[in-house]
């Protein structure tokens, strides 16, 4: 079978019939050459080209989002399949920069580099064991990615998505501002979508966040919940004869279930992933200084030892540089101390490390 | 595990919580019933929640192409998970209701239906068998589709495609215009990518019909392969001494492997079906009479027999209300001759399905 | 000189030309009838073609919101003129539909009319004549209006936008949740606007509501005002000592003289409101259930009296069937006290309309 | 009346409310400089807020094409005004920096720059004199973006646009690719609205391109027009019988005459050419690659002399470098012959300014 990925393949000269259109204006010496232009153009890596780093990929593409994209993976059928099935939608979308690798070499001059590659848990496997695999994978990918791209962000979505970005800022040796992980953005979604439909609003009129560590003792924050401003607790509490501690945990616990059963349901999450990071991505490249509740380093918030140096979800105002700020929310003793807790398991746990 | 999809599951009650937020204005009789305004909001049904059926929904949710979109699928868990998981990004995008159901009749009052479900091919099966399958099933689901939204639009992307589109028609009982096969829409953004690559061009200025039978026997209309109005045939055989037919054959046929080589790397096709698909939708549901080679009654097109009841990919104008016109394309004697060979097997195959 | 607007004027035959190319499918019968797929395409009118009328007309043709719009204006060169500008623009937008009138009979079949029209203040004149002959004017306009589209929304965007909110209501007939006044929208996006500037933060992540008479009497509701969920009244006190009602009056202050400098700047506004109600009617056509702050039948709301038959805006969650419901908010005595105030001077001066 | 452009001229201190919501992270240090993160954001700069300047910024920012925007003209008061227009809208849009003032420098570090201000006739000037007059302005403006935008693109769309372009070219000392005309790209967009009219199809399906001159002795390339690659002077030639070459310059005559119809009904043309221009940024900036009429400089093309250094519009594939390659059309005889003559004029008048 004739492989079809480019007619120079098929033995014709790109050169030869593009000249046939096309000739450069006569002040030839004076054209921008591809170096200098290329530089001002945005590049986006996606490492793993799996279920996850697909929908992340496809989305930033139909978003518009970059001028060049850039997927890495270990399996190259895999990896190509994905590229040409991308590149053949090129009728239907805006000119994008396609290419893939199994060298991490493609990333270069990557302006944003995001992370989804990971090893599965094996049965019988201890999570201290499986993280310690998922370390050696990063130690391959991250110090490469820093080399390629030494001014890229680092958007780190692979689980245990704290640790993992403790791990990538560390290996890295980037500056904390250009080190992210998506942590609880998603579930800050599911959240809003759940409140959203209760109250038959538009989600984007929810402010709601869940914070902390990502998955199973992540935090919602209920005083700040409001539509529109007004605060959702209370309009709910009086709704609700009944309506306590027990019930708002029994909210929190349905978000935090709500992943799970898509996994049980259809054996992964994607989409809503995918989505969740595009949306990052636009408000870091188009430097949007918006806030999202992403994995940043927390040491020193909400009363986290300040020798500790964990990463954590709170809400971040992001841009073009990165993490610009977090916001200092006021939390209830009791948010702040689950907070506190989660830190100091997550510092422990990288303690074991050995980074 | 406490299930999430909502908190009434919960134990809430919606319209107490709502009403704590809003009241309607005083007068109240007056108020748009939903049966009302949802006439005019504008719904698409995906049958069949596989790869294909999702990255089409997807890339119609991401393009906000639809006020409501309904899923159906046979297998309940598969569909609801899907579900779930383009729900949970309901913060990241604009406001789309989304439905499933393992019941055909979710897709009541659907603007456009677009079929995506099919058998596979059991190993050692003919064609025959497989076709006539396939017809059992399009027997459960297209009577119910017509009788849900009688004034929908069908689009069936399931494969063998021309076949399936005629199969729909006749069982639908649909005016011709308002039934399309997704035809060689994807063959020819494929040709275009490949055409344009060449030529460092994007690859909507490159105009290029793949047209005739979707799969190895399509036609490439080399006479209207045109850069910006300007022909390419021309400039090709200008730039290589040797482009002669068998080297325009190869381009076909590169063209055409390249879906195999997708599947062969990858297990199927999904972003650039689901990107051409979305893009047949937009030039549907919002009226652009776009021109796009789609599978439509080719009767009396080229030549093809008067009694032959065949869909083929010709250039379609495409609108809201379907099939707006076909253009007559001046064709070589050649190119006409494949096309009604084509149509002979298509309708020689037809016979035997019992319709 | 030979005008170009169409060339079937130069003497070509349209149809002719047109069927070289196309040709129906054999089934011809069956064909949509343009009647049939129209009710389904969006419509939208917008009664007034000067600065204001055109910012948004050309917002909602940029944002593709809708598939025909109708322009009509009493000055039929300027109108004309107006139409054909956005015409040439075809080649770089999706296909809409752009049709012109001085007749209002070119508004048929709207989903949405948007009322910019208004007499301008000759000098020396009372508002109350002002007033009357904007009145004058509604009466030739809306039930015209109303004959031509009986299912359509209004939304009235002419000042004083309070007062023709409800002159629109009584003269169209139509139920009050298909009639709204743009208010305060833009007014809460200046306020967003100052906001976000001084917070360093997206004024999309900024909730705030000015509500109330649209114009020098307007209510800022300080106690709503938000950004991420976290309460900005208490961080601006706790960041200036001095921060007291006399310096919150004085933001508010300046967000209405925003208004006034930019038409004492440029000699009246257009972008912003332009934007603001393209923001309006993609809320309400696209069916987003969105919170704007819109003129709305207030009676009944904040101890306004059961027979004062006033518009006020009030946040109001919008969709497909106009105000769905109207939020009932928390404010403080001195808020609501400055809400009746003006509900009682607009239902006196309605009360001289002779309605 | 106290201004309201920023709470800190009501007296308020942005860093201290700013820091009661955002902290930095703990790594401060490392923290990505404005600096260093400002280097890769988008800027566009339009010289001349007028109604032209004004419709391409505006467009510009609907379209999310720039991170930041500045605006420079002469009039301070109206300058403000309609930045302050648009800036009122923030709540609306996604974030971009608006900044504006009468003095260059605020164009500081511009990837683009749109430069569409110039002088008007002066009853009774010849046309030699205003001509000079617009070299007077540009000698004050190109010198100065070119020096604090060195690496900037300039795009002219004053008047006359084939000679200013050209003059701009001197004054800026920039290589050829990065100083573009706007010249004919909105009359061939004018030329296929009314093509697709004729034809009932989408403008984006119609090929078709005015070159030369932009204005009444531009040349319509009737060869290349073509309908999905389908020839359509072939079609209207066979629809009608009379179809001549007088009946063709009827048709390229009308869309010259177009133009001046908008201004006499309306004044001036703004939507259509703020379409265009946003149109070309897109591919410039998005480093599209596509093809559009634009003024280049043309020496060497279709036998225009070697020492003839004119600018004239011709189909350019544009990207991040500005003009990559100029298409080689085959023209007839009369064509070329037109294009020459057109050369030929423009070189002595360009002769005579003394550049």
């Amino acid at each position: 079978m004739k492989k079809a990925s480019s007619l120079s393949e098929l033995g014709f000269d790109a050169n030869g019939a593009s000249s046939g259109f096309f000739r450069p204006v006569a002040d030839d010496a004076g054209l921008c050459t591809p170096t200098s232009h290329r530089r001002r153009l945005t590049k986006v890596s996606v490492i793993g080209a799996g279920n996850v780093g697909m929908a992340i990929a496809q989305t930033i593409l139909t978003r518009d989002l970059a001028d060049e994209i850039a997927l890495v993976d270990a399996l190259p059928d895999k990896l190509r399949g994905e590229m040409l099935d991308l590149q053949h939608a090129a009728a239907f979308l805006p000119r994008t920069r396609l290419v893939s690798d199994t060298d991490i070499a493609v990333t270069r001059g990557s302006d944003l580099a995001i992370v989804t590659a990971g090893a599965r848990q094996i049965p019988g496997e201890t999570r201290l064991n499986l993280l310690q695999r998922n370390v050696a994978l990063f130690r391959k990918i991250v110090p490469a990615l820093a080399e390629h791209s030494p001014d890229a962000i680092l958007l780190i979505v692979s689980n245990p998505v704290d640790v993992l970005t403790y791990v990538a800022w560390k290996l890295s040796g980037f500056p904390v501002n250009r080190v992210i992980g998506s942590g609880t953005n998603l579930d800050s979604s599911r959240f809003r979508f759940l409140l959203a439909e209760h109250l038959d609003v538009n989600a984007q009129d929810v402010q709601a966040y869940m914070v902390g560590e990502h998955g199973d003792s992540s935090v919602a924050i209920w005083s700040t919940v409001s539509v529109a401003g007004m605060p959702v607790l209370k309009s709910l509490q009086e709704s609700h004869s009944s309506f306590d501690e027990e019930a708002l945990e029994g909210i929190r616990r349905a978000v935090v279930n709500s992943a799970y059963e898509v996994i049980s349901l259809k054996g992964y999450t994607s989409w809503a992933i995918g989505y969740s990071v595009a949306n990052l991505v636009s408000s870091i490249l188009r430097d949007q200084r918006r806030i999202h509740p992403v994995s940043v380093l927390a040491t020193g918030f909400h009363g986290i030892a300040d020798d500790h140096e964990v990463f954590l979800s709170l809400p971040a105002r992001l841009g073009r540089g990165g993490v610009l700020g977090v916001a200092d929310m006021e939390l209830t003793e009791e948010e702040a101390s689950r907070l506190r807790s989660s830190a100091k398991t997550l510092w422990e746990n990288s303690q074991l490390l050995g980074l």
